[in-house]
Formats: C-alpha cells, structure tokens, sequence
C-alpha cells in the first residue's frame, strides 16, 4: 500500500490503461457471454440507487418497495400470482437459495444424504451447491436432442431425493428442458423442483412458438417449486441482479436468519449487504420496456441467431450442434478443433467460448451482437478454416 | 407487466418518488450501519468499470489485473505476502468460502459432523452458513469484556473440529478478539481458523495502540487461515465489495470448479457473475488514499466516537456496555428499553440499531455522521429520555 496516494490524474491515467485492456460489448467481439451492454437508462437508475443497501430494508424503503413490485412482476410473467422471492446477486446465488430450501424441507422428515436429480446439461453453480451443501449430485443423461431424458428420472427416484432440477434455457446450447413432463413427474412423487431459467426467463415469455406446450416453463406447471431468472442475462439488465421467485413464501422463510441489529428482524437471501441498485435497474428497465420492448430485444436476437445459423448450416467444414430454441449455437469443424478455432479467432480479437459437452464452439447472440459483426466474424472463421 | 413502457420523463418522476424514501447517508441520520457514503472518486471509478464482469475474467483483462493489485494490497495489510483471494460480494460470501474451504480440507480426513468453535459475538452470517453446509456450531461465551472467552476454547476442541472463528471487530460492539492467543491454540492443535474483520480491517491497522500486541489480529499470528476484509464498510468503497484473503493458495484452490465455456478454465468464488466495478473502486481508493488517507478516516472516526463515549459518560441515566475500541458504541438507559428509545428516536429521523446480546442501543460511527449530527442526536436522545 502506498505511504501517500496518487494525485487523481494520474490515477485516471491508470485507470484508463486498465479500461484499455478490457473488451466492451458495443465492440461486438465478445459473442461467448451471457451479460450484455446495460440499457442506459438502466445505469441511470443505477446511478441514482448506488448507496443502497437492500441488506437493512428499513433505511431504504422506497428500492425495498421496488425490490417487491420487481418481484411481482417476475411472478406474474412466470404465471405466479402473489410470489415470493428476492433480487439477488446471480444465478448462483439465486439456485443455492432453491437448494438450501429443498434441504432444509428434506432434513425435516429424513437423515440420509440428500439427493438432487440434475440433467448433464446444469450450470457448474450446482456443482458448487452440491459440493458445499453436501448434496449427492444424480446425473439424469441427455437425450439424442441434448435435453434431460424425461424417461429416466422416475427410475432416479428414491427415498433420499431432495429435488429435481430442470433447464428453460441451458447454458452450453441454450435448450429447453421438457418441464411440463418433469413437472408431471416431481408433482406425482411429491419431490421439490427448481427450474433454472437463469437465462431462459426473459426469453422464453417473449417468444411465439407454434407449438403451445413448448412454453410451459414455468409455475403454470404445478410442480414447480422455484425458478431463477436473471435480470442481469436477457434483462438487460447490469450486474449484479440476479433473480428467484417461490411459490410458497414459507419456502423462502426457511432460509430466515435472525438480524437483530438491523431495520428488519429477519434476512432470506445469503448475501447480507447487498446493493439496491441492480433492483432499481430491472425496475426501470421493467417499467420502461413493457412486454413490447422485451418482445423487440428478443425477436431481434432470435432474428440474428436464425441468420448465423442459416449462413453455418451454409458453410463448408461446418456441423451445427443443433437447431438453436434461444439464442445460442453450437457448432463444430471437420478441420480443426474447436479450441484452436478458438484460439486463432482470439488473435483476430473474436471471443468466443467453447463447450465441454458437446466439445463444440459456442455462439451467445446477445443484444450488443449486430448482423455487421456477424458478417465479419464468419469471414474470418472462413479464413482460419481455409489457412492451414 | 406493463404492455407498453413508460416514457422516460413519468419514469423518472416514479424514480425519484421512491428516491425520497430512502435515507441518504450524507443526512448524518443512519448510525447504525456498518456502510457509509462512498467516495466520489470511487463511484467515478465504479461507473467506468460497470459493464464488466469477473467471473468471465478473460474478457475484461484489465479489471482482473486490478483484482490481483487489489489482493495483494489487501494481503501487504494483513501481513501476508503473495495472498490469494477475491474481491466478492461481501462478508456472508468470504466467511462462506472460508468455512466451505475448511470443510473440504476436514472431509479429507474425517467422516462425522464438521464443528466450528465460534463466539457468541460471531456475525449472524455464520448462521446461515453453519445451517446451508450442515456444520455444528459449538459456541465460545464471551467474558466479562464480551470478548472471546479464550480459556474455554481448548476444552471445546474435539476430533471433529474443523475450524475456530474469532473476530476482528464484532458486529454489535465492535470488540477485537484476542487473536494471538486464539492463534496459538489453533495452531498447536492444526485447526483451521478463520478471522472475520469484515469490519476491523479497514480500521485495525489504521490504529495506533498503545499495546502492540492488540494489532495482532492478521496473518502475523501463524495460526490464521484465511481473513474477510470488506472494502465496502471501513474501505469506504461502494457495494458490492467484500475480501477474502487465504494464506495458501491451495486453500482457495479447494474451491475450483471447472468452467469450461468462459475465458479461464477454473472458478474459485461462489458468485459466479460478478461485477468489477466495486474492484475497481477499491484499487481507485487504496491508491488514492494509501496509508494516509486511510488513517485520517480511521482517525476521525475514532474520535467522533470518543467523544460520543464522553458525552454519553456524562449523560444521567445512560449506561455505556464497554470502552469502544473500534468505531461502534453501544449503550442502554435507566429508564426506557432500547427498543422503546430506537422507536422515539425513528420519530425524529434517526435510524440507530439495537443489539440483542448485551440488549443495548448502538451507534456506528462511519465517516458520513460529523459531530453536529452527534451534538444534535444527543439533544433528541435526551429529550426523549426525560418525556414521560
């Protein structure tokens, strides 16, 4: 630590080397991340609510009234009248919370190690979960279309299941697990289920499928317990503002703890202090699309991803994991593998990710991804194809 | 949801309907929080680096490295050199890695119940810690001087022991464990431990004492483990900014999950999406203020608070819990209970906060309450003792 500080201009001087090293959405090259370049209008709210704490409600009750009104807005586009829930760090923290609850339900009627059924395709979050609560991850395989294989989870099913867990939005291929029949399934052996729809949530409402049963995600599926959905993915919403909606309040009242220094006497997230600010932006941002601003962002990504898919399908050397449900895609090459694919794009400043299951290249067709950066993107993938 | 949005003017004007509700650090009326109004220049900061995100920490290269700077300032405080550890969502998410690391390296080599020894003072975050991750948690009492008994620990170590927890800085009185000694015994006994000055951190070695051995508190004590430090209470940067700091890295290396589609292969926090920008306001702030700044902050608050101390010495039928030695001050009246007066006082707009073990009113002297606001609370505090 320095004796004295800097002087505030050549600290601004470093902070902008720093800034330089970073990448920033509205480049177009980051086409591997979930997060996107926060609305402006979002970061003024965010602004205006900096000094927040929803941590100590009773010093801030007009964001902890947002904070409400936020989640009753997620509730209803979830179909859950009167919901419970809170606007939270992530998604992690959002399915650590589902977890603890369907825990603390389980130990009280059992004693043995507490089994959760989770399909291949869950976020790495639940292996942190499952390690730290001492759950006993059941992986369900996925089946020929990369979705959890409905078929076996009933033969999963044993005296020590604490919860199932489902997809509306995967993380490696963005693919919509079969909810309604899970659903079906944890309601008939009264099991908890979570839903992870961290980053299904704010798409899947706002899309038009043909087929009707395609958008049963959500609590319309009576078996379903809780979902997180995340603000700060397809929300557009800055980070942190992750979010998890319960339908039973007394679920997420068996994660109170005592506080009895604080405003409020009781706390039901895991974070303690934890900034209002992201709650005044997803407010905002709410109030400020409507169903109709939310319905452009997404028809517009799922517009470019249909595009990119099509002009893959086109080219040569090029298989395509699947046919996209959200916006994301998965492809791989007959020619080189997809981390030296990757590797090579990264010098021509591309960041894309690649996928473990299927080792593939992955594309996330976020808001700041233009039709332009797609176009130079896939001529370059084109070139590093062709060199040798 | 709206189907249409709201225009952005009617926005704003619901914005600052719900703005006027909160309190505002700068009024001097919250003295019971442990946060405090940040520095202009660390929003300055906070706001250039809003969009970007650590848990993908390949895309935003420049603000990792910040991350790294900021650890091993943090490290250099605490007397540790080449630290490992993050910069997280606040003390709940440190005390949580640290506890969780401490259970990975006790079910290497032990099958019962995980124990922590942990004060009666311990934060009520340990709570929903010691519940999610199935520990028990064995109790210390506190002596006389509401510290640590420390006679007792060692009778309270048994095969099952997984950590000690001592603290830096309780929460309700704001009191410094005596850490030297809690680190001889869990250093002769190999138990992990771990200190949370989540709140003495910042101000500890900030302090001068008369007694060198009260600032041993930190990895000078070779029995410690691992140390939460949160920027965003004595660090005066904004929220989200909590520390971890481990002594060896394969201590955080326990926590690792493979994360096979961002830009690094391995994980280590528990948040996964997480922003940079509270990192990069505390690298603005600890180059800022190095070691000065910091001890006119600390200085200043510390003598606010003894000059509350000596006013409320003075006062008739006011009774001071403890000599403060940090900035928090706890006291309880002949004639009122503390609930009864923290309700009064709510009615003149002051926010301070009662604690439950001793039952007492308590102040927190953070850098946003001057003395006027002190002269002015003291005048309240007294009329409100002599009305009937």
């Amino acid at each position: 630590m320095l004796d004295k500080g800097m002087d505030k201009e050549k600290l601004f001087e470093k902070l902008f080397d720093y800034k330089k090293m970073d990448l920033d959405y509205a480049s177009g090259k980051i086409l591997g991340s979930m997060c996107t370049k926060p609305d402006p209008i979002a970061l003024e709210a965010y602004k205006l609510f900096i000094e927040t704490n929803l941590g100590d409600p009773g010093l801030f009750t007009g964001t902890a009234l947002m904070e409400r009104e936020v989640i009753g807005v997620l509730g209803e586009l979830l179909h859950l009248f009167n919901p419970s829930g809170h606007i939270v760090t992530g998604g992690t923290e959002a399915n650590l919370m589902a977890m603890a609850v369907a825990k603390k339900l389980f130990l009280e009627n059992h004693e043995g190690v507490p089994e959760v059924i989770l399909p291949e395709s869950a976020h790495f979050s639940f292996k942190k979960i499952t390690s730290m609560l001492s759950l006993k991850p059941v992986y369900v395989p996925l089946n020929d279309e990369y979705k959890t294989d409905v078929s076996v989870i009933e033969s999963l099913i044993n005296d020590n299941t604490m919860a199932i867990v489902a997809i509306a939005g995967t993380t490696e291929l963005g693919l919509v697990d079969d909810i309604e029949k899970i659903s079906e399934i944890a309601y008939k052996n009264n099991i908890y289920l979570h839903i992870d729809a961290a980053f299904g949530g704010f798409i899947i409402p706002f899309l038009e499928y043909d087929n009707e049963h395609a958008l049963n995600f959500d609590f319309k599926c009576k078996g379903v317990s809780s979902i997180t959905i995340d603000p700060h993915k397809m929300g557009l919403a800055p980070v942190p503002a992750g979010g998890i909606i319960f339908r039973y309040s007394e679920h997420l009242e068996k994660l109170a703890v005592e506080t009895p220094y604080l405003t409020k006497d009781k706390q039901t997230t895991i974070v303690g202090t934890r900034s209002g600010a992201g709650t005044a932006a997803i407010w905002t941002l709410l109030n400020y699309y409507g169903k109709e601003g939310y319905k452009k962002a997404v028809t517009q990504a799922i517009k470019l991803t249909n595009y990119t898919y099509e002009k893959l399908l086109d080219m040569e050397n090029i298989n395509v994991t699947c046919k996209p449900e959200l916006n994301i895609i998965s492809f791989t090459s007959n020619i080189k593998s997809p981390k030296q694919v990757k590797q090579e794009l990264y010098e021509y400043g591309w960041r894309i990710s690649v996928s473990a299951n299927p080792y593939a290249m992955r594309l996330v067709l976020m808001p700041h991804v233009k039709q332009e950066h797609i176009d130079n993107f896939l001529k370059d993938l084109n070139e590093i194809l062709k060199r040798e």
